[in-house]
């Protein structure tokens, strides 16, 4: 939770008068999201966000992030719209930081994970994937096995320091992953962040995606084993193959996995589980002083990766 | 900007049940107020403020300032209005803390101060001052001259560590306005620390005040003194006469001021300087490890304090 960029009112009337939005109302810093500035914009007539991208994410891959999120809006898959000004951008500069505002996302995410939280997002999830297909542009994932490798570059020789013999660890499961990684299966857009503090459900419904900006082309099965690592072990470090099985088969009812598919998420789920630890131990072994935002635990994604190497088949997935 | 408990779906749920507002459309912590978690509310048909107290207010004080803001909304002094439950109650417990919720109010606060917001807050102020004369319930200042003298004692040998001298400094003012503070002016309910952000504007008005949980009896005066503290002084630590002026000559065409008053303000500025540099004082050598909230440069009201010692007369704060 952060607001890293206060606004000057001077500041923010300027901004506003570039769109056709009506008058303020209210505007407040909001206690969410790690990576940017987030305020609730409140008009005489709808509310809105205001989002300050802060130094993560890069000013160049903003287009194709707010792209995607109007073009999965316009297709039916829930998430914030951006709105354009009076001149047709969505991208504007604010206090000297890019800067967008987008339509405001009913919903709540969920703090306890239920079957029904899975299944949900299990099928908007396939939804997503398959609309995405007609997405016209495409981004690399900055975090796939290569980037990985050059993050843990930048902190192996720290990473004793969190935990002994983590440094030995984690090269051997990049060498071993590297070797076994799957190729060719179906590929496309995907979030690659789905946690659940990203995901909104109103009633008995999911609301909306947010916080696309780790959004990428990459497997379509590893946007999965992201959502496994994320949605399916419990606080107490256990798997939780209720919520698993529900996900993947509401997947699997949207679109279809191909056996190669499914053999592969016990690997898929290892690189995922090592893309969380990483960015963590990252994150942990750079902290700032002053820091708003305390880091999160990175080992609490090794063991997630130790359950994902303990598993035999991909029916310890709840797959049926 | 802090929220410092995390409310489960569940708890939420059970908590909104007690009140008749209808169904929860969106519930985000917002990154405003340093003493409470503060969420905003969103439900099908308004927007409320749900407030969890924090250690720092007494449980047994919140009647006190849930019952204030309701006689100063009921009157005209716009402010946020408890929301009352089923059985009556505006004052409940969620996550084992105490809890409110209040109405939401419109605006925002000012980050660069106008003579305009000065002489708006200078009138409301007085309407407040006159209506809470007729609030039957009192709490003594818990900040005066003697809580001052014991928070000061908690902090005394090692204020040098801050700037040197400072501990004689404050312990011969500490004596001098104990010998010199007024008796005997008009006293009555102050809010005690309105500060730009606890002022809410929209458009020209002042749309409201917020976060009473200082609110005390004391000299009406002294709220004046602080104002003059909060909201007179530019960012390099001039006195903006200006500003002063509009603020209480805005104030006196509601609530005239006696001669008395008049008289008293430069001691009174000196005292309400002295409240708010002991109060970071002690938050700044009393940081907890980890703390969400960055203490505030206590030395700012060293400099407001020396500058109110300067003053030769009343008329140095712009009275005509």
């Amino acid at each position: 939770m952060a607001v890293y960029t206060e606004v000057s009112d001077a500041d923010l009337e300027a901004f506003i008068a570039e769109y056709d939005l009506g008058r303020i109302v209210s505007f407040k810093g909001i206690a969410e999201g790690v990576e940017n500035s987030n305020y609730l914009l409140q008009m005489d007539t709808a509310t809105y966000i205001l989002t300050l991208y802060e130094k993560r994410v890069a000013r160049e891959d903003l287009p194709f992030f707010l792209a995607l999120m109007e073009h999965l809006a316009a297709n039916g898959v829930p998430c914030p719209q951006p709105i354009h000004g009076k001149d047709g951008k969505a991208l504007r500069n604010l206090c000297g930081k890019p800067a967008a505002v987008v339509s405001f996302l009913q919903g709540m995410w969920p703090q306890r994970i239920l079957p029904d939280h899975c299944r949900l997002l299990g099928g908007t999830l396939a939804t997503m994937h398959l609309v995405g297909e007609r997405f016209s542009k495409s981004r690399p994932n900055d975090l796939g096995l290569k980037g990985l490798e050059k993050l843990f570059d930048s902190c192996e020789n720290k990473a004793d320091s969190v935990r002994k013999g983590l440094t030995s660890e984690i090269r051997e499961e990049l060498d071993l992953l590297s070797k076994d990684w799957p190729r060719g299966l179906p590929e496309g857009i995907i979030h690659a962040d789905l946690f659940p503090d990203n995901v909104f459900f109103l009633g008995n419904k999911l609301s909306g995606f947010i916080d696309f900006y780790f959004a990428c082309n990459d497997f379509f099965a590893y946007e999965l084993a992201i959502c496994l690592n994320a949605w399916c072990f419990e606080a107490d470090g256990s798997f939780n193959i209720t919520n698993a099985g529900h996900m993947i088969s509401a997947y699997r009812t949207v679109r279809p996995l191909s056996p190669e598919e499914v053999e592969a998420l016990p690997v898929l789920s290892r690189g995922a589980a090592m893309r969380f630890l990483l960015t963590r131990l990252y994150d942990w072994l750079n902290q700032e002083d002053g820091a708003l935002v305390r880091p999160k635990d990175p080992l609490e994604f090794l063991r997630r990766l130790h359950f994902h190497k303990s598993v035999k088949s991909p029916l310890a997935y709840g797959i049926v």
